[in-house]
C-alpha cells in the first residue's frame, strides 16, 4: 500500500506557490522517500497545476473544516507540513473579515492541532510581510509586527500560535514571509490580487490596466523560483527552527514602472485606468540578509527575465475570466472596481 | 415600542464582569436614555446575574454565530457596544485552540462587522494582559505584545482588528486589559480559571486547594468594582479613543498568600494539593498610570476587603458543581487535574 509511506503534506498545492513547491519536492533528494499529499479545496487553485506523478496524491478538502483535516491525518502518516493554503487577497480582507479568519486562521489551527497529535516532525508556514504593516522600510525580522489588515492579522496570529505550539507541545516550525511573488501557474484571473497577473490578464484582452492611486507605490516583485529553496531546506537547517524569515526580491519597483515591463512582453502601449487610492501600504520591501545568512545567498531573477517567463506561460494558457468574490461582508468603502460582477 | 430606543449592547452580560457592567450602566446618567441589550449564550454565565429592570432586555444568542449577531443588530439600534463575551480559561486555551479562536476571535469579528455596518458610535473591548505574554513586569502599554497562548493571541488579534476597522471604517473603540478580577457573580464553579473562585468553591466543600507549582507565582488580584468606571467612561473621554489601557489592582500577591486571605473568611486551615507546574506566566502585574492619567485615579479595594465581600456572596449562593469542558482538542500535556470529569 504505497499510501502508507511517510508523507509530506502540501496545503494549497493546487495554487501558485504550492504547485511550484510540489514540483521542487519531487526533485529534492531529501524528500525522495516520501509521498506528497497535495491538499487543496480548489477554491483558488487548479487541479492541473499539480504535477501528475506516482508519488503525488491529490486530496480535495478544506483546511477550515476540522473533519476534512482530521480525516487527512488519519489516512496519511504526515511527517512534514508545508502549509500554503489561504485566501490571500490582502486588500479585500477588510471587507471579508470573518471569512479571512475562518479560512486562514481557523484553517491553520486545524492543521496545527492535528500536527501536534500526529507528532509531525516539522511545520513550514507561509506567512507574509503583511504582518509588518506600515513602518520603516526595508522591513527586517527585528521590526515589531503591526499588521493593519485582517489578512496580516490572521497571518500574525498563526505565527504566534505556532510559537505557542512549539513551547507547549514541541512542534517544530519555520515561518516564511514572502512578498509580491509572481510567475507561472499564478491565477491571473484573480481580480483582487497580484498586480502582475492582473496586468497580463488584461493586456491579453486589450483592456486598460487599473492602478490604485498614482502608481508610485513600490513593491519588490519576486520571481517564484527564487523563494522555493529556503522553504524546502528549513526542516534540515538547525538555525531555522522557531525563526521567521523574509524572503523575496530586494529591488523595489513602482507599479507605474511595472506597467512598462509587462507591456513590453505583450506589445502595444496599454491604456491606464487610474482608480482612487485604496487603503494600502505605500512602500513595502524587505531585508533578506537573515535568510541569506541561514540558507545561503538566494538567486534573484531580474524582473524583466521573470516577467518574460511568466508572459510566455500566460500566452500559452490564455486569459482567464475573473469571478467576483461572492460573500462580501462589508460593502462600505469597497473599491468601485471590485463591486461590479462584470467589470472585465 | 420601547425596544426602538437607542441601545447599549453588552455581550457576555450574564457573566461576571458583564453583569456588573449592566448594573453600572443602569445607574449611569450618561446612559439614561438607552435600552440595555444583555446578550449572552449562557455557556458560562447565568441569567440570574442579569438585573431585572424595564430597560434591560436579555437576548440569548451566540456571538460566534453570524446569524445571531446580524439578527441582533437588525432588531436593535445599537449605539454603544461593551464586548465582554468570551471563553476566558487562559490555561485551557492551549488544548482548545480552535474553539478559542472560533468563540473569541470570530465572535468578536461578527460584532465588528455588524458594528461597522450599523454605524455604532463606540466599541469597548475587554482584552487581557494575556496579550503581553512573559516579559518584564510591571507590564505597561508600551510593552510590545507577545502573547504566548491561544487566549492571548485571540485577544491581540481582536485588538488589531479593531484598530484596522477604525482606520478603514472609522469605528471608534477603546481596549481594556484587566487582570485577575474577582468578586460577586463570578462563576465559582469553573474549574479552569480564577483561582479565587476555585478556592472559595472548594473551601465550601471542605476540599483541598489545588496549586500549580509551588504557589510562588504572583498576580495582582483586582476587585471587580474597581474596573467598571473607566470602561463606562471610555466613549466620552477623547484621549481614550483608539487606545489600550491596563486596568486593575497594583499590589501583586502570591497564590500561596491568597490561600490565607481566602481561608480566613471561611475558617479552618485548608489542605493544599500541590500540582505539577503548568505552562503559565510566573509574574504578571501591570502598570496602570496611563488609565489613571486619562480616567482619573482608580479606587483600589484592598484584597482582604474584596475577598470578604465576595465570600459573603459565595456563602449565600453556595458552592457550584464544576463541569468538565467537553470538547478537548489536544489531550497531550493536559494537566491531570483537568482530565477527570469528576475531580471535585
Ligand atoms: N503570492 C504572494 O505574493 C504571496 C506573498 C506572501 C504570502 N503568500 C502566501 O503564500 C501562500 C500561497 O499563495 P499563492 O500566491 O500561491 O496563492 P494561491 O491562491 O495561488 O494558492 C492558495 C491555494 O490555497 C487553496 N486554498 C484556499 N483556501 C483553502 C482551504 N480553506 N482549504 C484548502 N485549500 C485552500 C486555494 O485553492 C489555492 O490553490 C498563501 O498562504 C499566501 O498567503 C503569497
Ligand atoms: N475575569 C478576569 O479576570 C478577566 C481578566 C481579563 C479579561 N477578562 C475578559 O473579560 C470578559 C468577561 O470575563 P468574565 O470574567 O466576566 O467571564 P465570564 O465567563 O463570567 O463571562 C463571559 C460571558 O460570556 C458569555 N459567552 C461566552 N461565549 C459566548 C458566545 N459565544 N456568545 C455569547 N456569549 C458568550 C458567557 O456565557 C459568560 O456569561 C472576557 O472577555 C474575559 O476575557 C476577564
Amino acid at each position: 500500500m504505497p499510501h502508507l509511506a511517510p508523507a509530506v503534506l502540501v496545503t494549497g498545492a493546487a495554487g501558485f506557490i504550492g504547485s511550484h513547491l510540489v514540483r521542487a519536492i519531487l526533485d529534492d533528494e531529501r524528500y525522495q522517500d516520501f509521498q506528497i499529499i497535495a491538499f487543496d479545496d480548489l477554491s483558488g487553485g487548479f487541479k492541473e497545476n499539480i504535477p501528475s506523478h506516482e508519488r503525488v496524491v491529490f486530496v480535495q478538502g478544506d483546511i477550515s473544516n476540522a473533519n476534512d483535516v482530521a480525516e487527512l491525518y488519519s489516512k496519511w502518516p504526515v511527517r512534514y507540513v508545508f502549509h500554503l493554503a489561504a485566501y490571500a487577497a490582502e486588500g479585500l480582507s477588510h471587507f471579508i473579515r470573518r471569512f479571512n479568519y475562518q479560512n486562514n486562521l481557523i484553517g491553520s489551527v486545524n492543521l496545527i492541532n492535528e500536527s501536534v497529535k500526529a507528532g509531525v516532525q516539522y511545520f513550514v508556514f507561509t506567512s507574509s510581510i503583511a504582518v509588518y504593516g506600515k513602518g520603516q522600510v526595508p522591513m527586517t525580522e527585528a521590526t515589531v509586527p503591526h499588521p493593519e489588515d485582517p489578512y496580516g492579522i490572521g497571518k500574525l496570529a498563526v505565527e504566534l500560535d505556532l510559537k505557542s505550539a512549539a513551547d507547549m507541545f514541541g512542534l517544530k516550525s519555520t515561518v516564511f514571509r514572502p512578498h509580491n511573488v509572481y510567475g507561472e501557474y499564478q491565477n491571473i484571473g484573480d481580480r483582487y490580487r497580484n498586480v502582475v497577473g492582473i496586468f497580463m490578464n488584461r493586456m491579453m484582452q486589450g483592456l486598460p490596466l487599473p492602478i490604485f492611486g498614482d502608481g508610485s507605490q513600490q513593491r519588490a516583485f519576486t520571481y517564484v523560483a527564487d523563494i522555493i529553496r529556503p522553504m524546502l531546506s528549513a526542516p534540515f537547517v538547525q538555525e531555522a527552527e522557531g525563526e521567521a524569515f523574509n524572503i523575496g526580491a530586494s529591488v523595489p519597483v513602482s507599479v507605474r514602472e511595472l506597467v512598462d515591463v509587462v507591456a513590453s512582453e505583450f506589445g502595444g502601449k496599454p491604456e491606464i485606468q487610474f482608480l482612487a487610492a485604496r487603503n494600502e501600504v505605500h512602500l513595502a520591501w524587505s531585508d533578506h540578509s537573515k535568510a541569506d545568512r541561514v540558507f545561503g545567498a538566494s538567486t534573484e531573477t531580474p524582473l524583466a527575465v521573470g516577467i518574460r517567463q511568466m508572459a510566455r506561460w500566460a500566452k500559452q494558457v490564455g486569459y482567464r475570466k475573473s469571478a467576483a468574490f461572492e460573500n462580501i461582508e462589508i460593502e462600505q468603502g469597497l473599491p468601485l472596481s471590485w463591486r461590479s460582477p462584470n467589470n472585465d
